[in-house]
């Protein structure tokens, strides 16, 4: 049994993965806890968590969580984590899993600029794997402080990934057209996710401007030893979960589709959380909904050497 | 032509009332005004405004609202519109038409009960008339103060009125689920209206406990001139607009269904606003969205004793 | 491991069923069978099947399911059960699970009145058991056709059960207001179910003349041992999963709250699929919603002498 | 007055129709009419039309139509109003606008390719003007057959138009990302839009085979005087209304932001129904509803050389 620990438990996401860990047969929740002062018993905040579980949401304390847990999730507004992740990794044998954005990007002048905050702990980033198993995985198994990818990046990421790295397509190509659902955006409740402004309702928002774009041109960089600018446009949906990524990039005139879909049977097959759609079917968001699989389909137009990847996450 | 002020144009009802007042052939928007500072053009926070029309929202100016209009609209929060109206009635040949609570009850010692706050301004609440012109149509006409009806209550009160006035039924008897979309809680964004708590989502609230409550057994008291307890329990629908009453009250065990469905029609045969349904059909919410129909219709069980009354508005 | 059979695999019930079946650690799914011809992999129909199951949909054949399996689940439409009940019934040593209608009520006059079809096998019907654990417990370990319970029947029978079998209400007082998510309805596209009859629309259906009525009256009159009858208004939610019901009653004028709340303690403690809120907290579908959890809520009042029961239900 | 009629009348784009002309001043609707047999009031259908006005549809009688119409409006499934206006073209004085896209394709051959139906009226065709008044006002004017655009390619071309007219950008380059509302595709049920495979999903559908591409990829070529070929994927949302098109297109490396915003200004400035969005603001498809707006935002970027139009209108 691992001991674990989320800090930032109230969240959206803290409680997300506190159902996540709460089913997981080798985790042991061994302390949650929140910057919010107040304890409450997970169970008030998360519907359907295992009652017989002791599972109390404590106000914060650094000592306990070093003491009691070997793995620590950290489920914090971007720019909260960086102090507290320098602080903790002078600990012995920690494993700290870092799910806002603040270890994800090795250009930290990037991350000022679209955090804007400086990054105190630039070594840390360094040595930091970025947590996507699929590009990472003998790195992740190694590493004491993972960064979990943003949900944008997760899905787009693995619909590029096989493409970039063989080299198939025109890297200044690439167009994504993304849509996510509301939950992503966290439980304060603001205009924007007031359900009479998103109900019955869609639009685009941040175009080229939305804070996960250098994430993902650095991974995709990285990948396809290149550097590369994309043209990002998010869009609201209006539902809970789920993300869906169009992505559309021109293909090297000379690869074949069977080359294209080759790429993807290769990376893919045996990964289980990624499932290769068959030619002529495309994800659906609902087919992955309170599930971590990415679905991806592929569409190859040879008349206009265009390829489109459609590919699908819960958020 | 009327000179028409809306005071409170920034809010949900504002905005939907001067959409309303926008399209009327006979209504000069005279005045747009809002305690918010920051003047503002209506069209920005309207969608599908006629543009040619100069609506901005200033910041609220007394003199200027008394100068130049005869109709002043206060969309005010509950609360805020005693002083104003109060201030207001002083001034000669002003019509006030308060969309608040302030002016609805007539029994002060509920409206404090109710909204926490002593009533400083009894005179008027005496002098106001209850703005349901199926019931007190001649009064509206010669009122100077007019306290709008709540969204609940006028589906309420039209759904019972036919039957309380002849005495048809027993008034012990009254037993209200009513269903409400998310519009009707206004602008502000709160936990309670964030997307991802209402959609898919239904439950109850304020049970017995609603703020409408005391207005509805105020008003439907007088019809039946009769001291009226009601059972009240809301809900909250995951739609923008509409309300749903689904009323259960048991008849007097002589009266016919065809008393109770002649009730209706002499009521209602002549009002604009309110369309009864044939026997059988019953009212469905998008048929009154956008409109200000109150659409009724009448289930009878003999059996039982029991008339089932289905009453939808939008809110 | 228990060999069990999916007898109408491909709607709606069907599909739901394997889904839970297939988790299940017990269960080897040993025959999935659709009168629909075309085999087809289950996994096309459900999403996030386990993907390393040989789950194929074959066409129905009896000898198969009567060798391979000793548990058989129907999940056919009304009326298409009775003929093959009848046939396996013969059989030895097989337990059949009937999720249609066919098997729910021991009145066949009310079950030929409300399904429009004679019974051909009475005698079976009075050896079904109606399969809700927390009435029927022990008659379920050990009968062999299990009549499972249609879904409003389950939500309201549970909300009321605790104040029947004592005598704590007045029986003639049942009013029941219903309301559920569209998934109940089946797969079959209709007028009914198109998105745009349903989406950001509400409203009542078969008021008084619901199917589940009288399996609902059946039941608790047994459980009241007193014939009862009950007013039951079921609407449409423009939501997937889920049924809420409003129940209202009055409680006999010397029945405290207290006795009240410590009647569903007394009863649903110990049941691990039956939540009781805490005093004051009523349920919301989306807590149930994935779940087979019946959340219950009661409010007292009284003044009135009315007890009020919110009980919801994944449907 | 006009006198109109309207020609299938019983589906949603009928119904819809039927609303928008019963509210016109200078429309008397003198027939509608359906294949359907069954007569019907059309208030039944459509809710909330002016209920003095004597709107039955009935059987559909060619002699009447003529008789009693100047205008016919044709809302026939798509293949259906060929003969039809090739029998009415013949009558003196008649103005026919269909709805459908018999009329919309010049060349036949595509129009065979697209709809599986040999052309039988091609001389009609040429003669046809496609009714979009922003590209064709003075040919609408005098024209006796309107060909109606299909929804997408309103929104479409015009968010293309000002930039092919005048060679601005690269026309290999178009990419379309569409996203639309369910109500565009009918008023038959079918498993596609059931709601529980609709309401929280989203999906792409028919990637570059959409019967509206012929269309958009010929008229958009006539504006641009030059063949041009699109990437096409339109997409379903779970909403009622709308329709919104993100577009990419490459722009000529010399043309400036200022000249790309400058010419829809000279198109647009005029356009009663084209609104044109302030530089940083886009549009979102529920300031369309209801409307017959398009509203159209743009993003200019020279770093890539990508132009970005955001269209919406309500389908």
């Amino acid at each position: 049994m691992v001991k674990c620990a989320v800090v930032g438990a109230k969240g959206y996401t803290g409680c997300e993965l506190i159902k996540l860990l709460a089913q997981h047969p080798q985790v042991n929740l061994s302390f949650l806890a929140d910057q919010d002062d107040t304890p409450q018993n997970a169970c008030e905040l998360i519907a359907n968590l295992p009652q017989d579980k002791q599972l109390e949401i404590k106000k914060f304390d650094y000592d306990t969580v070093v003491k009691s847990c070997d793995v620590i999730f950290l489920a914090l507004p971007h720019t909260k984590s960086i102090d507290f992740v320098s602080k903790l990794s002078k600990e012995e044998g920690k494993i700290i899993i870092d799910l806002s954005a603040d270890f994800r990007l090795k250009d930290i002048t990037m991350y000022k600029k679209w955090y804007n905050t400086k990054h105190t702990a630039p070594a840390l980033v360094s040595e930091a794997v970025y947590g996507l198993p699929e590009l990472y995985r003998k790195e992740v198994k190694k590493a004491t402080i993972i960064a979990n990818p943003g949900c944008y990046p997760t899905a787009i990421i693995l619909g590029l990934s096989p493409l970039l790295k063989r080299g198939l397509i025109n890297t200044n190509s690439v167009i994504i057209d993304a849509k996510t659902g509301v939950s992503g955006a966290g439980r304060n409740a603001t205009q924007k996710n007031h359900f009479c402004e998103v109900y019955e309702n869609f639009q685009s928002y941040k175009i080229n401007a939305h804070q996960h774009m250098p994430e993902i041109e650095e991974i995709i960089s990285a990948v396809a030893q290149k550097k590369i600018a994309i043209t990002f446009v998010p869009h609201l949906l209006p539902i809970l979960r789920g993300i869906l990524a169009s992505i559309y990039v021109e293909k090297n005139d000379s690869i074949t589709a069977d080359t294209i879909y080759g790429a993807y049977e290769e990376d893919f097959a045996n990964e289980p959380f990624v499932r290769l759609m068959t030619r002529g079917q495309y994800p659906q968001t609902k087919n992955v909904e309170g599930t971590n699989y990415c679905d991806i389909g592929i569409y190859v137009d040879n008349a206009s050497s265009r390829v489109i990847i459609i590919s699908a996450i819960d958020n």
